[in-house]
């Protein structure tokens, strides 16, 4: 049974501190070998690569066969059901048309001195896209990484994909092709990280990596962090639901349990002012994991990290859903989008009973890609943005300089930095 | 003498890729203590941060007196001399006005199912600034990241400096006092780091952190990384001027130096189709720093890491701007804005003989932290956005539910997760 709390009971303040605390991942302490391995593909390229697979995916590599070749994508696609592929491709669309809402304009003006000022969006020349092998490939996280960075208009998009004893999943494939990927790689782990940030002889640098990977993968990516660029470490998946007495049972319960099938690690909380409702989830939570393909998984989850909260009134949920900050918040009440306001820290909100948060995992068009842990309260889910970087631009003429160059020659001798202050009257006889 | 690299000779890729390689850096390994001293932090709060406060800083501290008081920032705001708190003030003014115009606009729409979509962007609620004591404090970094975050509209923003043997640089105070601090702490390192993560009595936690600071705070922010945001690891600085012969020698060797007087790890280049103009930049060079203050600095700095590049073309230019991916890039030549268009890695563009470097430094109202280490490659420099966060936002009714519903559970189904299936499947007896 998951953990029931009451805003009205007294030792609520420190019951939902310890929820907040509770500690969901076990971190391996992978780090030593990552580094040995990232160190080896730095210094032997493809070799170290080829070895690594041998050894984790049981795949024997030739330096000419790591990239999947066009042939086999297309084999592949042949291979996906029709009804799969056609899912795909209208998830496809409607990821794109969202995405392309997200393209910065730039900007370039002239202030009242004469100063000319703005900046610039240019796209990442070169991005890596990591994706998981085995039971966790996901062809949606693949059209939800690789969208966003065509349409930020990144000339080179790499994916990495391990293939555990030859196999790659032909969805994945068709979906790496629809989201337009430049070049796909059958590897994965460390190595892959690593291959991607330094380059090998097979495969040329990226400058940024994004997209989730096991303890290794996550070791790796902190560890190549600052020499390329990567998004967030994600971790097990949450959902947030407040909901009041308007809302069904069962639907809520179907969503607790879909965020619960994630992972054992994951944690789905239901927020209510109606301590009937909570009974209902809770009922309907237990009888739908009699039937559900992954209820070991889903029951542990919900068991371990799953909560029950009544309020005495909604208006203490946004405080308390700010400090939760979930990376999926459903609001299921007579005023959602009134609550919603009221709320900071969330990756993504549904609103109403009829937005399960699986059609924002599919077909809805915003990333799913969101930030996990209570990261929601510093930062936001993958993007267009993510992929493109901003350059400022300044200009003055000389009577700009003028203007502005006293000032400057004033806080840079302030700062006792005087070859900044000569940089700027070394331009004009006047404050020479 | 710094290197001299010529585009036509045989050596040429060689020689400019040790350029890149060339590692400025020596890594101090202070990991082990600073991860003995966040522990200590998160297990003894505030005590622990005046133990090592007494320790590194020379001083000794009561709970009480960790906070700077109203009191002392006026006193400070008084010795400021009266030009310099002048010339911090117009500087605020136009680092104010140029971030507003950073502010994004939310989305909200309909698409043509009738759904609606959007996002919202909120300020982080709470952030921690930190400043560097001793003789790198710079009150211009103190504008350059806290009116960013006041613009963005973080209600709480919490500056810790610390202060070797009590001292404080009275014009720091006065810009964090114009750029609208909440809060000001005496202490610095990996302790006030721990501090600002996790909380102490004092200090309530923070959700992210930026600004620059020793080994000891770098290795404190990568090890608080993900338990709330950070910016940037700053590297030293860079600047890349690219100039033809219609460009001023002096000129430009007074702003070679005004980057090399950052540190001896600051790295200068010059790139130009003139070999006349490179022979008499390096003259200049030469000459400017028989007069600086800070010769030993600026001097190892542009001995060490320098570097003169004469091309047969300045049409060769942005292919190599784009590997350095130069932190500050001045272009002085005939056509400056038609070679910036060229270019796609820099974190800041300086156009024309007018436009010093160091004018950006503080009154051009652009900021002045930019990517270092060729991270202009992959990211931008400091702005608004760092201190919000986008939250998507989704919105379904029953009939937009009944078209997208089917897809969703197809893609559900494909990637074995039946309970994400069953949550869109449970809301309509059609697709039960």
């Amino acid at each position: 049974m998951p953990v029931r709390l009451d805003s009205s009971k007294a030792d609520f303040a420190a019951a939902f501190a310890a929820l907040l605390a509770a500690k969901r991942e076990i971190s391996e302490d992978v780090d030593a070998s990552v580094r040995g391995i990232i160190a080896d593909v730095v210094a032997r390229g493809d070799e170290a690569v080829i070895d690594y697979t041998s050894r984790f995916d049981h795949l024997d590599l030739a330096p000419g066969t790591l990239r999947v070749t066009q042939a086999e994508i297309d084999a592949a696609r042949a291979e996906c059901e029709p009804r799969a592929l056609k899912a795909l491709e209208l998830a496809a669309e409607r990821i794109r048309a969202f995405h392309e809402r997200q393209k910065p304009a730039d900007l370039s003006f002239t202030d009242a001195l004469g100063v000319e000022l703005g900046w610039r969006w240019t796209a990442i020349e070169a991005v890596g896209l990591y994706v998981p092998g085995g039971t966790a490939a996901y062809p949606s996280s693949v059209l939800m990484n690789a969208i966003p960075a065509k349409v930020a208009g990144c000339p080179r998009v790499v994916m990495v994909v391990p293939s555990p004893g030859g196999l790659l999943n032909p969805l994945v494939l068709a979906a790496a092709k629809l989201a337009g990927a430049d070049e796909i790689y059958r590897i994965g782990g460390a190595q892959a990280i690593a291959a991607l940030a330094y380059g090998t002889r097979t495969i040329a640098p990226v400058a940024k990596i994004t997209g989730p990977g096991n303890a290794y993968v996550a070791a790796a990516k902190r560890r190549v962090f600052g020499h390329v660029g990567i998004d967030m470490i994600a971790g097990p998946s949450e959902v947030l639901v407040i909901a009041d007495d308007s809302a069904n049972p069962a639907w809520i319960a179907a969503d607790l349990l879909a965020q619960a099938e994630h992972d054992t690690a994951s944690q789905s909380i239901l927020i209510t002012d109606s301590p009937a409702l909570a009974d209902a989830v809770e009922r309907e939570v237990a009888a739908q994991l009699e039937t559900l393909p992954r209820a070991n998984i889903a029951g542990a989850s919900w068991r371990d990290f799953g909560a029950v909260i009544t309020l005495g009134s909604l208006d203490e949920a946004p405080a308390l859903a700010d400090r939760l900050a979930a990376e999926h918040l459903e609001i299921i009440t007579v005023d959602a989008e009134g609550l919603a306001a009221r709320i900071r820290n969330a990756g993504a909100i549904f609103l109403g009973g009829h937005t399960p948060e699986a059609i924002g995992d599919y077909v809805g068009g915003s990333n799913h890609v969101l930030p996990t842990a209570r990261s929601a309260k510093f930062s936001s889910g993958l993007g267009v943005l993510d992929f493109m970087k901003r350059t400022s631009i300044l200009k003055c003429g000389p009577e700009q300089l003028a203007a502005l160059g006293p000032p400057a020659i004033t806080l840079g001798e302030a700062e006792g930095l005087a070859a900044h202050a000569r940089s700027v009257s070394i331009r004009s006889n006047r404050v020479l």
